[in-house]
């Protein structure tokens, strides 16, 4: 309480020096571990003794930002408002909604595409290799698939490294991030879109934010009639659209699209929003069906059934009762064990594999390298150790032919299993599991080497800094494991091997995404099954629950290894005991509302703050009263045009008007802002005024030093703010007493603050085994 | 501006005079016609000139209150949450979720036997009428019919009105008020419950609330261990859960039942809410499951096939091309525009029955059965105008069966294709206009007069004083609509008509309610078939945008109508231009930190306010502090346990814990509040003091007097406030200046205030062909 002031800690430039650094225990070991890609952008920490509090600000790095969802009220955007025309706001609604259209016609057009490449080119790969196989060709066979397995991880791998590092991964967390409120760099950026092949939330984000943000202005694509959307709320509503965008392209699932992006990634939704992120993923479906039918005549090379996954395993007769139900709650509890285990080896191996990564380009390709060629060996020669069985189906064996039973080793008319498992895409060997009436179509031993191979290839690949997902492999991985449940089950129930599968997957993506309603949905529109919607709830309700007793999700889980600073939606119970004034530390920077350009300079240049209190003072107002909030961004603008007046006097709002447009103060893309040091002033200069009055939000969000800390992040979180401004309690003290940023809110800072009450917190990031975690979490807010 | 400072006006009490009202211009025609089933309860209007500002409190009738989803955190509540032991966590936790298994299981079982209950009871009407015509006994039948419809209608709407009126109608909009924090009186008591028959989300939604409230006092099931629960945001979870699983139950679908409480009752939510609310419909679902298993052995009477709307009409091989979407389209439109109208004549509807159901008891029973004997004579009259058709399918004619063609007064192997619509429960008549193949079982003329008589029958019987529903009419005039549309394409579509009576549905359904995903859901969920999504997608899009230009959702206007003040989620263009400070008013009453009885006493019963800020004043503070926020609930406590003291000093908390638990400030259920009228006090006493310190709210949300109005109401909204403080912007005055509550939000409240923005503002309950309006909404927040 009393006069501790806040420093708006906010940008999160390099911390260069190890030493600034200040190890808290709630990190993962040591400092270097939790770097990663964004090792130069990580969160510099306050030391609790407030020494190097002022951030070296005018890098060239890209920091991670925050985001401001509010919007700022000044005279300015309020002389705008009243004066928007009714043309210009149909020009914004129909704007806002041809995006839609676009985002979800791109979106659909990407996903269909992808998929027609991964069709075609790991079909001509597997036909290569079965025909090679039939030839008796083994080693050339073998040089075959492993060869180009190689290749093409090593061209994403290589693409990845020199184009856009941001493209690694499923890009899930990032966008999950941004949606938070955290701007990692160059996530949204055309370079990011170019590289990633693959994971499409990232990818219908990316294209979102893009159009959002009226092209890329590196790429002289801007259109000045987009200004409107250069803010963070609409970008913000277009990223949503497009994640949204992403997975309904992904699955052909619309509706599962939008509450994956509802129940998983936003964390700000509002009525309107579900509207268009709807009317985006039926763009996406219409896109979809059209490119769908244009390859129904043939003209798509191997992209047949296989395409697009949709495995639409039609059994009408599945039928349950409540004897089954036991089966099915064991699936869901040892789902949740497995897929926890999933996320916690999964934190290891990126952990490893980032520190290699770190080292240099040559040790990424060769870390890739490695893992293709383990992957090429494993798929290659476990098949050997597989027993044949004669064939009994029609499209047994295959021969030139993808998605079909494969022949390997073995006679003809006979097929092989495992390879059947291994040599084919994703697609097709999901649908092969998924399938009725297909008990005995594989072996026990070779769906148990199956699901073994699938979890730790599945780990392991996902650390290379390649444009990887993780959810056709955890389907493929819960598929096996659904059928081991159901073959060790043997006699002790009635229901079919591909239903297992279906719930094995879901136990498995319960166990460790951690989503329910979405899944289920996802599940239903992939299986077109909807009688299956009772199991495929429970055990999603059952894998969820027990895997969230041991740890978060693997997307919070990356989130933190990668140090963003994601604001969780629970309060910790010991932010009831504390109040605002509890957490804010180092000086607070104010402005007075008429402020000489000189130590406008000096404080931008000496702090790395991205907003400022204003304060009224004599002879503008006595006594001094808070006229509310001015952006480092709308500072760098005035400076830039020389807004400067000799005198310390008020120039007036129309003064403003006519010197700005609202343009002049929307906000950038990304990574695109301005520095202080690009910014060159006479001597003279410095010593002249500006009138701040016009730009400064009059509105600013504020709580008393009082209220507690709890409160303060429910407003925070709710509202979307980036400043929150603390007014003293009682009269005789200055107008505003500190100011509170997402920094200050995070755990590791108050914790390093108040290192008393680390005994109440529990680990969050350690593979724990306490059930208790989440019974402690539910009761607050 | 200035020292205007707010009176926190909120309880709505009756307003028994008329003049006390003002006439503002938003209202529909005059006073009188907004006052329906809550006309005692009408919201009070703050008359502009500052009169009448003191509400008549005490009296005996329930008001319309206010929810309150802030915690309250004061001493006793800080002490408390420090305690708690985890044993006390546990059972929270554990309790939480045994609540969403009971609730489900509960709303389950009555979805079930309601359905049992129809199918039986409409089931033995029908065969009984059916024999009668057979054996040319047309009379007989038709005072069966009419007979038997009367006696039904006649009860319901003499238990509505002798018993719980509160339960007429569909409930939806009271739920819908009640989750934005209206809490209209007696909407989820036991009588309410009991009396409710048929609308499945006011039952769900009301198990959910008596659940919460730890059973009824009034019946004397009240457990003590349940008070964890007694608060409004617990309540409120409750009750979004009860809601879900009324959908869930109504419609077997589960995943449609969350994201229609998500979609459109919801105010606020939360991940971890979804996840409860999913749980809560999956035991709906087994529940259901278990119960159908147990009627398949046929011990169900006439519960077949036709129980529990699940239409499943499976055809599998829909296929569609980009030349279907021009008879989609159209669809869309038109069924927006009918939806819209729908709306509209429900409105004048409802307006003019509510007149009539204002006179009294008899005038209700004699309007419903004015309406049942219309309705009987429009069903048993019409199909006698239908032509006679041969019989061709299995079927046909029906002798004794519900749910098949009728002979009406046809030969034998013939049917009326009319009475086969009328002469079935909704559930098989939407099944029939649902099936496949079916394009020559009816005649272009029956449709169309199917289509006619729904439509009418629908509007007029809503606004009887019954519990009646609004989606099964609403799907069934959407289905023969679509089979209108699909007739009067004739050779001009390859669709089946079946397909056009489950878009038809769909575009009404977007019509008139303007749910998207979730109307999308059920209805995959209901046909069973997903190959319909994207063309259900495109539907309800075009329809909702449609009818969207034209009037608000069917909810929105009958919330409007009820007079309930409903807090929308979008910010009116003028909130802009007015601060905070602009739209209070009358005098801020607040009470020291150590509060003479006879002071608290007077405001109590001079006010009706809820919650008044406290001074910290000297000697207790200097200068005087905002310390906090304290209820009436609170004080009535205090008051009554007459915690007093003689002097005016500090008590001390440790006193206060000893004299009070929390249990003491616990919130009732709805309408259960205390009254300062029921405490009696001496004159001595009345000379004492409380020292309210433990008892206040220490972190009241607050807003600086500059604070645009748009921003405040996002604050407010988002968060879930019940009062809003004001604090000042300069230091030399009093530490708050107003307080803020729903009521300074309304538009009405405002526009009374500042008449010339009234220009600004568009009307929203006409009927409005501007689809300019859709466009002004959108840029707001």
């Amino acid at each position: 309480m009393a006069n501790a002031a806040g420093a708006s800690e906010e940008e999160l430039p390099r911390a260069s020096s190890a030493d600034e650094e200040v190890v808290e225990e709630e990190q993962i070991g040591t400092v270097n571990e939790r770097l990663l890609d964004y090792r130069s952008l990580n969160l510099r920490r306050h030391a609790p003794n407030n020494t190097s509090q002022v951030a070296i600000v005018g890098s060239n790095l890209c920091p991670i930002e925050s985001l401001d969802y509010e919007l700022v009220e000044n005279d300015l955007f309020n002389q705008d408002w009243r004066s928007r025309s009714r043309s210009a706001i149909l020009r914004y609604v129909f704007l806002k909604w041809t995006f839609c259209l676009f985002i979800g016609c791109v979106a659909g057009a990407i996903g269909f595409f992808n998929n027609l490449a991964v069709e075609n080119i790991a079909g001509l790969k597997f036909v290569a290799v079965s025909n090679l196989m039939l030839a008796d060709k083994y080693w050339t066979a073998f040089a075959v698939f492993a060869g180009s397995n190689l290749a093409l991880l090593m061209f994403a791998t290589v693409i990845t490294a020199f184009v856009s590092t941001a493209a690694g991964g499923s890009g899930i967390p990032e966008v999950k991030a941004y949606l938070n409120g955290v701007d990692a760099p160059d996530i949204f950026s055309l370079r990011t879109l170019a590289v990633k092949a693959g994971p499409m939330v990232h990818i219908g984000a990316c294209i979102g934010a893009i159009v959002g943000q009226g092209g890329s202005r590196k790429y002289g694509m801007n259109w000045r009639w987009l200004r409107y959307f250069k803010n963070d709320r609409d970008r913000r509503d277009l990223v949503t659209c497009g994640a949204a965008a992403g997975i309904a392209a992904a699955f052909r699932a619309p509706v599962g699209g939008v509450l994956f992006a509802l129940e998983s990634l936003c964390s700000w939704w509002r009525s309107a929003l579900l509207w268009r992120a709807f009317f985006t993923t039926a763009v996406v479906a219409v896109t979809l069906r059209a490119l769908v039918d244009v390859c129904e005549r043939g003209n798509c090379g191997l992209f047949g059934k296989g395409g697009l996954i949709m495995y639409d395993v039609t059994a009408d007769n599945i039928t349950y009762h409540l004897a089954d139900l036991p089966p099915v709650i064991l699936l869901g509890v040892i789902g949740g064990i497995l897929g926890s285990l999933y996320n916690f080896l999964m934190l290891k191996v990126l952990h490893i594999f980032s520190q290699v990564n770190e080292k240099g380009c040559t040790y990424k390709l060769l870390l890739a390298a490695t893992v293709s060629i383990i992957t090429s060996c494993c798929l290659f020669g476990l098949p050997w150790l597989a027993p044949c069985s004669p064939c009994v189906k029609d499209d047994c064996p295959s021969i030139g032919r993808s998605g079909s039973f494969s022949n390997f080793q073995c006679l003809p008319n006979q097929y092989n299993d495992l390879a059947s498992l291994f040599f084919n895409t994703n697609d097709d060997t999901i649908r092969k599991l998924f399938s009725n009436g297909s008990n005995d179509d594989f072996h026990k031993s070779s769906i148990m080497v199956s699901f073994i191979t699938s979890y730790v290839l599945g780990i392991i690949s996902y650390g290379v800094a390649a444009p990887f997902g993780l959810f056709v492999p955890v389907i493929l991985t819960g598929a096996t494991y659904g059928r081991v449940i159901g073959m060790l089950m043997g006699s002790n129930t009635s229901l079919d091997h591909g239903l297992f599968a279906v719930l094995g997957a879901a136990s498995f993506l319960g166990g460790t995404m951690r989503m329910t309603v979405s899944v289920c949905v996802i599940i239903l529109e992939l299986t077109n099954n909807l009688l299956l919607l009772p199991l495929v709830m429970l055990v999603l309700l059952i894998s969820k629950s027990v895997a969230d007793s041991f740890n978060p999700n693997i997307y919070d889980l990356i989130l933190k290894l990668k140090g963003l600073p994601y604001l969780e939606d629970h309060v910790e119970p010991y932010m009831r005991q504390l109040t605002v004034s509890d957490v804010v530390a180092g000086p607070l920077r104010t402005f007075n509302s008429v402020e000489k350009v000189g130590s406008i300079v000096h404080i931008l240049k000496t702090t790395g703050h991205h907003a400022f209190p204003v304060i009224d003072e004599p002879p503008f107002s006595s006594p001094p009263v808070l006229y509310g909030l001015i952006l480092r961004g709308h500072l760098l603008s005035l400076l830039r045009k020389k807004y400067f007046q000799p005198t310390c006097s008020l120039a007036g709002s129309n003064h403003a008007s006519k010197k700005f447009v609202a343009d002049d103060f929307a906000k950038r893309g990304s990574g695109k802002q301005d520095s202080i040091d690009n910014i060159e002033l006479t001597a003279e200069e410095m010593e002249m005024f500006i009138d701040l009055h016009p730009f400064i939000n009059t509105s600013p969000y504020t709580v008393v030093e009082t209220m507690s800390l709890a409160k303060a992040l429910l407003l925070f979180r709710e509202v979307g703010l980036r400043h929150l401004l603390i007014v003293p309690k009682s009269a005789n003290r200055a107008p505003v007493v500190g100011i509170l940023t997402r920094h200050d809110f995070m755990p590791e800072h108050i914790l390093g603050l108040h290192p008393y009450l680390t005994k109440s917190r529990w680990k969050r990031l350690r593979f724990r085994t306490s059930i208790f975690t989440k019974f402690f979490r539910a009761p607050s807010i």
